[in-house]
């Protein structure tokens, strides 16, 4: 039975993850810009908060320093509890190196679930890598990894062996925060960890502040790349062995040339056909390697041919799976 | 001299590679739909074209298949060519496995360079693994990396050693197209691949659809994956050692626990700073290398502790760069 002499309860509180996209407000989506609109506490990294100053009018503003994530995610919880609508906000996206992972280490330590009065909103937005991609050209067209050579909370080896695997399987890199005041010497090793698999002349875009008013773009190459201005605001690209940098534009061939004569008006090359896989995709692949080795070439030959470990090599030739039954029909692709 | 009897000189066209984010307007950004009204003529796959449906009366309209990319930048360059402006639709992020790769191949083959009279705009967005990372809490706060197992256009090998490097190197792993009706067999591939170095039990999230009318999620482990209701519309985001799923989210530590003693109020452990590098960081492993090596180490006993390649060791030890002046005073960080 309700109890009228009760105090109502208070409205409960909700934290809302905001990724604010690059900076400027075109680049912020609808729902990032509601947030922070209905949020009663704006809380985030002092630039941060300097990018959205407009959007702020009545609100309590909390500031923070850099290095201050836990705090400023402690701070959005004790709002929340007090019932108030917090808005964390975060540059590019708040999952990618944002708030949304120290904030739900804060709230798990704090025996929060997601039952709790206390309700949790992830914004999405376009991460530094999307937004200085779109302003070099397409340099993301195929697989990449993001990698940050921030050694203050990762040791070193780790963040090396992650360099050593993407220069290795040729994937377009991007670096977060690569260089700091203090920090100088992590984007010099990292080109020297690069260079051990990638061409000298492999090139690269340095990008400061994209779609901010200070933005600054800078194309160079791989071994070049420890010379550029580069600071804490930047963002650096680093293509694969395809990428290219044609008319200052930097783009990164998705692979239509494996399959199609772009030169001779697009037709399918010989033994390729539009909408299925390649020849020398797996299931050719796998033809291919059954007939090399019934003729005589060993798991250890294939393994070097393909550059692909000797146990894998072999569970795919003995382990083979069953042949899986085609689902029901779906979207046919590229 | 101006004649000025000449006929007027058309309109310029534009192409604006518009990334729409996830499918729902509230994570669309603000200039991507500014962009889609201000188009004459809107170009996509027609699954795309179904979610902008609202934004397109009054326009031409021109749907494509999945497998028409190039129809579709040659399609824009033409109704630009004739001053139209063209809005090139993509889902997610346009430089994210989207449109603005194969635009520029196509525009580049015409001839097109940034002198031409047809402009070009990309517009970045919220891509396919930031919304679905979102959506399941925040897997993506460490280094990760996004892999398409796609062989229409990438030879299998290609990707099967982008898998086992970003198994090996530990980075979170975003799969794009991981199976279609015709490719079943590519995630059975990719699942044998990962396991050879991670943990049965690793967290993973299938996620369909995010923010769409049919979103759905499934959590899983990597020995479970490819049992998962798996299609075109799915992005499949795989945990790295340290992710766990908690309460029904999936989350990956950023790192605070290598520094702060989480459940004891916070503070720093013994040799750790805040604000600055872990004592594992890049100078205090240099320094630990180099104690180690003069106690009668080797070059390949080091290599075998940190696992990483003999050679960088030896670079490492034996060549040290210049310590670089710190630049200008700049932001600090965490």
């Amino acid at each position: 039975m309700n109890d009228d002499t009760a105090t109502p309860m208070p409205q409960p509180g909700k934290i809302m993850l905001v990724g604010i996209g690059p900076g400027s407000h075109d680049h912020m989506t609808f729902r990032a810009r509601a947030a922070i609109a209905e949020a009663d506490v704006v809380v985030g990294y002092v630039t941060y908060i300097k990018l959205v100053a407009d959007l702020l009018d009545g609100k309590e503003v909390v500031r923070k320093g850099m290095t201050e994530e836990l705090d400023r995610a402690v701070s959005a919880l004790a709002a929340a509890r007090l019932g108030k609508k917090v808005a964390l906000i975060s540059s590019g996206d708040a999952g990618v190196y944002g708030m949304a992972g120290p904030a739900y280490e804060v709230l798990f330590q704090a025996g929060w679930t997601p039952d709790d009065a206390v309700q949790v909103e992830i914004v999405p937005g376009a991460s530094a890598l999307n937004a200085c991609a779109a302003r070099v050209g397409a340099p993301l067209t195929h697989d990449f990894c993001a990698i940050s050579l921030s050694d203050l909370l990762t040791p070193w080896p780790t963040i090396a062996r992650r360099l050593d695997a993407a220069a290795l399987a040729d994937f377009v890199i991007a670096l977060y925060n690569p260089k700091s005041g203090r920090r100088t010497r992590q984007i010099v090793e990292a080109q020297r960890l690069l260079l051990r698999h990638r061409r000298a002349d492999t090139p690269v875009a340095v990008v400061k502040s994209a779609y901010r008013r200070r933005e600054r773009i800078e194309f160079t190459t791989l071994d070049q790349m420890s010379d550029c201005d580069i600071g804490m605001l930047t963002t650096v690209l680093i293509g694969n062995s395809n990428t290219v940098l044609r008319h200052g534009l930097m783009v990164t061939p998705r692979g239509y040339a494996n399959k199609y004569d772009m030169a001779e008006g697009g037709g399918a090359r010989d033994g390729e056909r539009p909408g299925r896989s390649l020849s020398s995709g797996l299931n050719g692949w796998l033809e291919t390697l059954l007939a090399d080795h019934a003729a005589g070439d060993s798991v250890e030959l294939l393994a070097s041919r393909h550059r692909l470990p000797v146990d894998y090599i072999r569970a795919t030739l003995y382990e083979p799976l069953p042949a899986a039954a085609p689902d029901a029909p779906q979207v046919e692709e590229a």
